[in-house]
């Protein structure tokens, strides 16, 4: 489909076509659409722009990743579809595991994740095997890799579904996420969360991880200080202001 | 896939799944599920219950219906998918005619809409036909049935792109509007615009129809005195409520 350039929500419109052909690549999940979507409303209620409240946690998600002994990223379809170049590059940065973990997972699917990352320059991914179970999750989506997610200290969950968010906080790992709903069980499980569109959060939380890289005390503190619950209040207060400044 | 009952977001995950198999079967485009995704962040922001200015905006919506000469009710994949049954009943009792009427449009998914409808019980569907045009829109969405909304003057669009929602009030017509998103072009451009979620939102217009079926005063003086503005106002009000209560 043509769409013109002149239309208000062009890049917006483009994104759209593409995760469309994701789905018919087998890559994004029909119904990872409609999670495209929801996080599209959000951002819509953020300006679309990356708020202070949002830029400060992705430091503090930063710092957690640098602190890490065994930090690990799940990539799901929507995440390899948006995102792959920019959680690859951050994955190399921190450095940190790459997990594929599929809310709907087939291993069909699984491997169309794994082939579209590689071809986008991952190596040593986790995810094809995964042979060890979180517990607290009533399916399928249970299941992860004994020497990722399973062995994890600190995890990095890009738009997860809130029962695995819950079941990793459950099992003690310190959950980052990155979603766009801050009232989200994910949101609200994590211990840093990352509101904000994934294509703008990824390189900004690499770019804190590189000035943090050589500031261990900077990292402490931001780490000993950090809220989310107030994270969340701030984030809920951006999005009540633009639904105020529209009107 | 199996959903389990447990989940707290069951009836929006079967809802998911049965707009994913209308992509399988060209009713719904996959772009629609990114539409449908949106709309179920914004509902998410309502409580997912029709709020007092949605139920006041519907039932101006219907004296808007009782008063037109030649209202019509536009169908596109989404609106079909979700709402078939609803749809062609609020259609017979106000009467208005349905005109199918895609944004990606192609004569196939134009006959796959026309013959879900069918099988949901429509007669006399417009749209199949579309020969004449709307001024003001740079494509394919310009067109319309000559019969249809061409020659109406109340037009009643559920689930509409903005494009075309700022055509059809520029080419005079009074819109009629169903849609999530009270910041939405769609929703700025109609006469009433009604924030709810659509299988809510159809059911009650009926209602509301049928109770002013006797009263011409009493839609009338609805008529005088509904504000778009103040109605988006208090929709916007409403979702800053749930983001502060929700925290």
């Amino acid at each position: 489909m043509e769409i013109s350039k002149d239309h208000p929500r062009y890049r917006s419109l483009v994104t759209r076509e593409r995760m469309s052909e994701l789905v018919r690549e087998g890559v994004v999940a029909p119904t990872g659409l409609i999670a495209h979507g929801r996080g599209e409303a959000f951002d819509y209620l953020l300006g679309e722009r990356t708020v202070p409240a949002a830029n400060h946690a992705a430091r503090a998600a930063a710092a957690y990743l640098l602190e890490a002994e065994s930090p690990v990223i799940t990539v799901n379809g929507n995440a390899a579809g948006l995102c792959a170049e920019g959680l690859i590059s951050l994955a190399r940065a921190v450095p940190a595991r790459l997990e594929v973990n599929l809310f709907h997972r087939s291993p069909e699917r699984v491997e169309r994740v794994c082939r579209y990352l590689e071809n986008a320059g991952a190596s040593d991914l986790l995810g094809r095997e995964q042979d060890a179970w979180l517990e607290g999750i009533a399916s399928d989506r249970a299941r992860c890799a004994v020497d990722g997610i399973r062995a994890a200290d600190v995890v990095l969950i890009p738009l997860e579904d809130g029962d695995r968010a819950a079941a990793l906080a459950a099992a003690g790992k310190v959950v980052l996420a990155i979603d766009l709903n801050p009232l989200s069980r994910t949101a609200v499980a994590a211990k840093v969360a990352v509101v904000d569109e994934l294509t703008r959060a990824v390189p900004n939380i690499e770019r804190h991880l590189i000035e943090l890289r050589d500031l261990p005390d900077e990292r402490r503190r931001l780490i000993a200080e950090f809220s989310n619950e107030q994270n969340l209040e701030r984030m809920r207060n951006a999005m009540c202001e633009t639904l105020h400044q529209k009107g």
